[in-house]
């Protein structure tokens, strides 16, 4: 047996989010399909993916893993599998990896981007990808939000209800952005994220830009958890999961207490 | 009566094309019912648009323009579309222009962008927008190419049947390629483009950079017109209207014959 890493790129556009769920196609009911048809296997399952996409986000570089008997060579496997998926779902790389990788468990470090098309009217060829802002926008405000929100803090203000996570504390290694004509693009890089946490930071850096919430708001939403202090969740086809990096076991940060996986929802 | 010239930008993907036609939606239909409701006249119809795009071609810039007794505020012509527009075609600017104005007749200069993706899989994000190729793809080789490309040319050898212009003769006037990472997009401005004119460049310098077709073949292509010596016409999904540019009356170009009116199709 081996085990597989596969990284995934998609356009969420049409999919109910991420993980298996009664209601709606899901991305991993497409690559299970793909993956049963070309191992031959009609009760195939992965093993995990490094982030539970919501619905209608996009992926530039989801990861998953599985395990297989099968010996295509692993250069081979993304070619093999995109014969078999659709078009909005590809795989880009494959990678043997220790049997004990875990794309959720090991993943140390992800990548979301937000992007914002900020012009006059809405654009019909960023439409799927970005989300339209026709008003005023102050992206020196939106960068001294930004600054607030890096490094460890209680995030509860910045989530919704539904998420399975436990502790709400998680570290964000850097918030940035970054224009490009109308395209403004946040990124952000955290050890994990609580349910729609960078949607709803998306949607509190845009509310400082516009100038509709002072900046002290984003101070005592850290402080206090009180959602109200943050911003609205933006809508998901602005979002985009761009990378996952992994260390060489799984992650247990130092802060998350005893009995916790400390695993997140997107 | 005032004569409005109106900015379009639309994803072609669902449409079959910019003109009206007997068999599916065009642009053209859904930009007339559009300003029908807004003008309460159930038979209005626009006075002409610089391109004739094809089926599935995109447009950044295409322009058009009409004739109005209507008085909306200048910049309050896209809002009031707008609304009544499918999000996949948008208006972006308007103008008052003088009576004579003609999107067509006065175009002095177009600019498409074709965009390919480069790389070894194929992209789900940017699928609908660029073409994909998988291989070797040298980059100085066809910028020698397009250098043999630019200037004033008969492009007999660059066209499909089925247009209209009597004269192949064409100035492009420039003809560049930028790389950002794995999109490649090439730029064509020219006084005018022959049926499938970009397409079948594209596939050209495609051709070359991949080591398919020597870069004699674009100079006799030139010289002869002969069809085989230049590339195939790539897919529509990786063309772009971009930009239009305007001079103060009907472009009437020194070389063409008298009678003809030098108008094109791409």
């Amino acid at each position: 047996m081996r085990t597989i890493k596969l990284t995934l790129e998609y356009d969420g556009t049409a999919y109910a989010g991420f993980q298996r769920q009664p209601n709606g196609v899901t991305i991993q009911e497409k690559v299970e399909e793909a993956l049963r048809s070309l191992l031959g296997d009609p009760d195939f399952k992965i093993g995990g993916a490094a982030g539970r996409t919501d619905a209608g986000v996009h992926a530039l570089g989801q990861v998953i893993h599985f395990r297989t008997a099968v010996t295509i060579p692993i250069d081979r496997w993304p070619y093999a599998l995109n014969q078999r998926l659709p078009a909005d779902i590809q795989a880009v790389a494959a990678e043997l990896v220790p049997d004990e990788f875990h794309a959720r468990y090991w993943a140390e470090r992800k990548r979301y981007v937000y992007t914002f098309y900020h012009a006059p009217f809405p654009s019909p060829l960023h439409r799927l990808y970005a989300y339209h802002w026709g008003r005023e926008l102050d992206l020196d405000r939106m960068r001294e939000a930004a600054a607030l929100i890096e490094g460890q803090h209680d995030f509860a203000a910045f989530r919704s209800s539904g998420g399975a996570a436990k502790t709400s504390v998680r570290t964000v290694y850097r918030l940035d952005l970054a224009q490009e004509g109308p395209i403004i693009r946040m990124g952000i890089e955290a050890d994990g994220f609580l349910y729609n946490m960078v949607r709803i930071i998306a949607g509190t850096l845009l509310e400082v830009g516009a100038g509709r919430r002072p900046l002290a708001d984003v101070a005592e939403a850290l402080r206090t958890g009180d959602r109200t202090k943050a911003g609205k969740t933006l809508p998901p086809h602005g979002l985009c999961l761009e990378r996952v990096w992994y260390g060489s076991g799984p992650k247990r940060p130092s802060w998350l207490p005893e009995g916790e996986t400390g695993l997140d929802d997107e």
